[in-house]
């Protein structure tokens, strides 16, 4: 049942098959600004998902009817642990039965909680296995590191019911008094149930996601990954397809990463090679790639995405995965709209990650290549 | 809505008053067996809520209809914490609209799910709280540490939900595979909420509940804090009401207590004295009393009841209130039989808390006072 409005049915409805994987698994790394998980482990799952319960279609908003049940889903733990952990196809059709009993009608689409990271590319697996279509947008428009830091939240969208489920079978539904508290109770029941859990956040209605979630991600996520495909110069190709700054391309000569309060946290610095021989650039990392710093002047900060790519092959690369020596560019873009407003900055700005500065959006940042 | 049957009615019910509760709570905190949180607490919140309120009905479990919901509740957490936390009045009304919302229907009656301790006098308050009757009955017949601990876990019921409420007002479901996972994610998210919850565990119907539970446990607790009353020998009046053994008279002369793992964990060494002199008692406590030996020889253990009171006025002493130098008395008598079951046994006897011995009996135990 997937409560599809048939008179829109009519327009063709996308499709995401495993030869559409790649392609998403490598526009949700750039979209991870660093963070996210790694890719790998979702895109295991959504081949093995979409192979064993066929291609899952890709919905838009609009497509679905206005009570329909909309369950934005992800993985909550430690990045550590789920790639080593066995992945269990039971715990989505659990959480599905517990969603269902709290909302008191079925499921009808499921959606990323975080287009960024392996969070993006998992929801097919989870989309397949439960039958029902995939929606066409997400929670972040990117990868945050906390469960209150989506676009539901800053757009006050009641928290009524977040509902986790684990390998071991165990199932909860948490109705916390805030955001804040999600995240508290959300990450102590994962803990406990050893670092990983399966986690339905700010269930809703079709209705009440039209303006409170990002729409288009996945499409975006799939257009970012298929654009180097066969390109002649990749990363320009990237640049143009995001609209991105080049803050600098150059070669990492140091690493400061430690791993502390559950988080990767630290420092990256690169010398710039060619044109920007000569300039030393600092990112500044709380899994994600938070700001970007040349002479202490910020070039670009969260909320806008800064990602650091392969010079050679514009394919993302992940904070862990940094290295000494690696020949890479740092790009930035702008957010989404929503995270430039007062509640959105508040939530995930630079203050909100401890950064004693004022946000200024990137495009009006001089200094950067335009 | 309390759903008695009205026909059974005509027979009188009693009811819990003001005046009631201090005798409650002497009873419970004999029942306590030295653990289940001081009584005091209990008796605050009671005395305030029935004074609010009115008094609380006591139905026995055969009053109520076969479909009627009976909320098993208990304080969970650290009893340092509840002591010095502001009791909220709203905590068990939030809970109680949760658990009506996962029954799909009204709640008819609490229970205590220990009677010992303050867990056996705070019901008295949920119950005037939610203007609903108390059932004569517990989980427990005693106090235990654990969540899985209770008759309903012994009597194979199966888990269905845990329903937990803070004084922040968050509220949780749990659907736990078993018992041992529901006080794993409970505890976790007692201590996320800052180490105190009320919690609902084992939800069941008076259908359900016969058989798996400990009938006539609050009519014992007042029976028991009664018998002192005026008595010219409180002590030989609350051993003929207990049917217990006097274990020993004598005096503490050392403690060895230390807070570790989340529980209070040691022995007490006393020293006979009177007809008892010359002979020394060691009790082994895990929060609760669980064993008492002489000589290397078991004279009493877990999960028959052991409790130290006062030789002069027979009220029980809490394992934290134990002083060098008092005048005590050590009791032990027999658990409920259900305890005394290989899967009783399984669940709270002395290899549940790590003793290497095999279970007899106290009535069975020769070399104590009959």
């Amino acid at each position: 049942m997937t409560m599809l409005d048939l008179d829109r049915e009519a327009t063709a409805v996308t499709h995401i098959g495993e030869e559409d994987l790649p392609a998403l698994a490598r526009g949700c790394a750039v979209l991870g600004t660093g963070g996210g998980g790694s890719v790998d482990t979702g895109l295991l799952l959504a081949g093995r998902a979409v192979r064993e319960c066929g291609e899952v279609p890709l919905v838009q908003l609009a497509d679905l009817e206005d009570d329909a049940v909309v369950v934005p889903l992800s993985g909550i733990g430690a990045p550590t642990v789920s790639h080593e952990m066995v992945a269990s196809s039971d715990d989505v059709l659990r959480l599905r039965d517990e969603v269902e009993r709290v909302m008191d009608r079925p499921v009808a689409a499921v959606m990323s909680s975080e287009i960024g990271g392996s969070n993006g590319v998992a929801p097919v697996a989870w989309a397949a296995r439960l039958g029902v279509p995939l929606v066409d947008a997400d929670g972040m428009g990117r990868a945050f590191p906390e469960v209150q830091m989506v676009s539901m939240y800053v757009a006050g969208l009641p928290v009524n019911a977040v509902v986790l489920s684990d390998v071991v079978g165990n199932v909860s539904t948490l109705r916390p008094i805030d955001g804040l508290w999600s995240e508290r109770l959300a990450r102590a029941l994962c803990v406990a149930s050893g670092a990983h859990a399966l986690m339905a956040d700010y269930i809703l209605l079709a209705s009440e996601a039209r303006g409170a979630v990002i729409e288009g991600s996945v499409s975006r996520a799939l257009g970012i990954g298929r654009c180097t495909v066969g390109a002649t110069d990749p990363l320009a190709s990237l640049i143009a397809e995001l609209g991105a700054r080049n803050l600098i391309s150059g070669k990492i000569v140091d690493i400061d990463r430690r791993t502390g309060g559950g988080f990767v946290r630290g420092s990256v610095v690169l010398e710039g090679v060619g044109d920007d021989r000569g300039r030393l650039l600092r990112l500044e990392i709380q899994n994600e790639n938070l700001l970007a710093l040349e002479d202490g002047k910020v070039l670009a900060s969260v909320p806008d995405l800064i990602t650091v790519v392969d010079t050679q092959t514009g394919g993302a690369i992940s904070t862990e995965s940094l290295r000494y020596g690696q020949r890479v560019t740092v790009l930035a873009w702008p957010c989404d709209p929503l995270w430039r407003t007062p509640r959105g900055l508040d939530v995930a700005g630079p203050k909100a990650f401890g950064y004693d500065i004022d946000y200024v959006p990137v495009e009006e940042i001089s200094g950067a290549h335009a």
